[in-house]
């Protein structure tokens, strides 16, 4: 430990050469570990000094207080939303999770996927209020301090925009790409059934039309037993207050159900008997089947699975051990099971799911995996607790016909080249 | 649906005058839900209408994309880390979450709390190394990749400081001065025990003396037992990765241990037969008992609990229904009950614990209450599934003394006046 600088010099070289056969060591080791076969590697071992002192060891760091309010590493500059450039920004902007950079479950607020029909409003949440009228005994305005009076309750689930992806080429290239309208976070709010219930619902009531705060005015009608069994409103996100760019101060949460109907900036719940067949309902969110007929209020988002690594755009550097990782949700309630296939769909394995599995939420999933350095095919299927299946996109479009946009929640393979490179096998 | 412009400004102001009423009739309302009592209020109605436009929906919103990584609404700027004014930047460096201000149960990266002991280093994460030596087989160096290789966990576990709060007065006004050095997060990484299996653990290793690459090279001797249950390097948490502040690009995560021993920036592990008695487990982070010895290697934080809302520093601004609300924790394992007493300890009630109980995590619980005007005491103790009950501050302070420091996981009520100030009941 007390060895002169120049020889510590000597150590570090010899370190960094080490470093390379340990990594390379690890990959068998780890192996060994999980297949069961014999460790038999990792002769070599670097001195047992300890590592030279890197240039911010020996400088005070950061003070604490230059950032009150966090932000990521500059290291990190590169994981950001992933805008659409060639949308209207004010009929259909939309901004997706890098779900290819993240681990875990729980997307940062600071890139939750955002989708807007009229940008993101400022609203003064002292200004902002939610009115509940129709057909109703009482028909009440509340504060948002109104709302935050009563009982509330916290869960983690995801949310998801119905057009992701979309049916047709050009597919994107990343899994942010392909399905980065898709984010999960911790919400906290009010059970809606609470609302409702104060205001005393009539017998003819069936639906509630909820309106946003903004300049699309987005309108959606939910069926009301919906609205009496695990809706909430909800005002804050990961334990803070909602962002502007997620319904800031208060949103309608409808767990399992497609994006738009969680109706951010919410102000007004009307009840009714009927839905209000908004433009949102008609002319956009229904799809065209082969037979004519529009498929319309396609609530659910149906089972689905993607593998994020190694994923589209990302390369694997060495032959060797490799885990695969990727997330699995389901709007009908939990995933009970992830199958990946190394070789193109012949053969599925079945991964092993993170805990804890929570109803309505994003699932990890995980499988070891020995990559020995040939071009593979490498995709994963869902399967959730009604037993649905994960279909594949030409089972999809066999059934819909050329004219869906909506729901595609097709299995979606990653080619991987000879050269480690990961790209988009349907592309 | 289409009535003129001036008899919709009536409608307003009426509005804004039934809104109180529809508020207060709310509480009554919920009470009427909540305990039984017959529902007799809320006469007055509001006209049928939709609600005035206001004047965000008049123009469009903001544009996507003028934040690829969000914020928060410039109306929650006070939300932000609340950071100790009279301590040693270079030394003892702290800035606590604000409790008070958050819901549920994950800490926003942006909130988490922090604390340093030589500022915060600003790491390459291409030029950061981990090395592994000691009584090991084969001494290793790591790159962040190699970790990366590694199979990797996900788990929801709290972190806290073991100086949150001290043991005397002055004591702090809020939640956050109290306990804020305490948060809770999704953590991503790999599994400590498969690290060492692949250094090769030798027969007398007993300890891991963990570095960090900090100014202080803080450094914390972990007995083998936790390493190879369930400690994980951490390198992303809530999804990406972690924060400068919280160790970038990698950490140690030992679930229910004291926050220090977590060790932020880690890039040494040095596996030993006996304790380094670092200056952080000897000048600090011990405690000297009554009888003069000092307790040291005070690993886990005990069960603990404290009532966010209403606490310190905010306003009851009615009488009537409110839900008092708040977090437990516990490093020994689940939170099996939190009670609350309203009534200055003289009678508990059990409160409702927010699923998924997690274990080593924050559990949110929330007990409907009415305030009848007159004051008050609240307060919550947690137990946890060892069967510990959470003491009072006399209760600790007569075992341990004067002059202990750190592990204060004492009740801490809250006083509410007859004007609904809510204050410390200790301070």
């Amino acid at each position: 430990m007390t060895r002169p600088n120049d020889s510590r010099d000597n150590a570090r070289t010899t370190r960094r050469h080490l470093l390379r056969a340990g990594a390379a060591a690890g990959g068998t080791m780890i192996v060994a570990g999980l297949s069961g076969r014999d460790a038999n590697a990792a002769s070599e071992a670097i001195d047992n000094l300890p590592p030279n002192v890197p240039e911010w060891m020996k400088t005070p760091g950061e003070p604490m207080g230059s950032q009150p309010y966090g932000s990521p590493s500059p290291f990190e500059k590169h994981v950001v939303k992933n805008i659409s450039k060639n949308l209207p920004q004010y009929l259909s902007a939309s901004g997706r999770t890098p779900l290819q950079d993240l681990d875990g479950t729980i997307t940062p607020n600071g890139l939750f996927y955002e989708r807007h029909h009229g940008g993101v409003p400022a609203i003064d949440p002292a200004q902002h209020r939610l009115m509940v009228h129709g057909l109703v005994d009482r028909p009440l305005i509340f504060t948002v301090d109104d709302i935050r009076r009563f009982p509330s309750e916290s869960r983690i689930h995801f949310l998801e925009c119905s057009g992701n992806p979309t049916y047709k080429k050009p597919f994107g290239k990343t899994a942010s790409d392909l399905v980065g309208l898709l984010s999960c976070a911790e919400w906290t709010g009010v059970p809606l059934k609470l609302v409702l219930q104060e205001a005393g619902l009539q017998p003819n009531a069936k639906w509630v039309v909820a309106e946003g705060a903004d300049a699309a005015a987005l309108t959606r009608s939910i069926p009301l037993e919906k609205c009496l069994d695990d809706a909430l409103l909800v005002y804050s996100q990961n334990g803070e207050r909602l962002r502007p760019q997620q319904g800031y101060p208060l949103r309608l949460l409808l767990p399992g159900f497609e994006g738009n109907m969680n109706v951010k900036w919410l102000r007004r719940l009307h009840v009714t008997s009927e839905p209000a067949y908004s433009r949102e309902e008609t002319s956009k969110y229904t799809d065209l089947m082969p037979d004519g007929v529009a498929r319309e209020f396609t609530f659910y988002m149906e089972a689905k699975s993607i593998i994020t690594r190694p994923s589209g755009g990302q390369r694997l550097t060495d032959r060797g051990f490799h885990e695969i990782t990727g997330i699995a949700w389901s709007g009908r309630g939990k995933i009970s099971k992830v199958e990946v296939s190394v070789d193109g769909g012949k053969s599925w394995q079945e991964a092993k799911l993170q805990e804890p599995i929570l109803t309505r939420a994003l699932t990890r999933f995980r499988l070891p995996w020995q990559w020995n350095g040939q071009p593979a095919v490498i995709q994963s299927r869902a399967i959730d607790e009604t037993g649905y299946v994960q279909p594949t996109l030409a089972e999809l479009i066999a059934v819909r016909g050329d004219n869906s946009f909506y729901h595609n929640n097709a299995i979606w393979p990653w080619q991987i080249g000879a050269d480690g490179e990961v790209s988009n096998a349907l592309a």
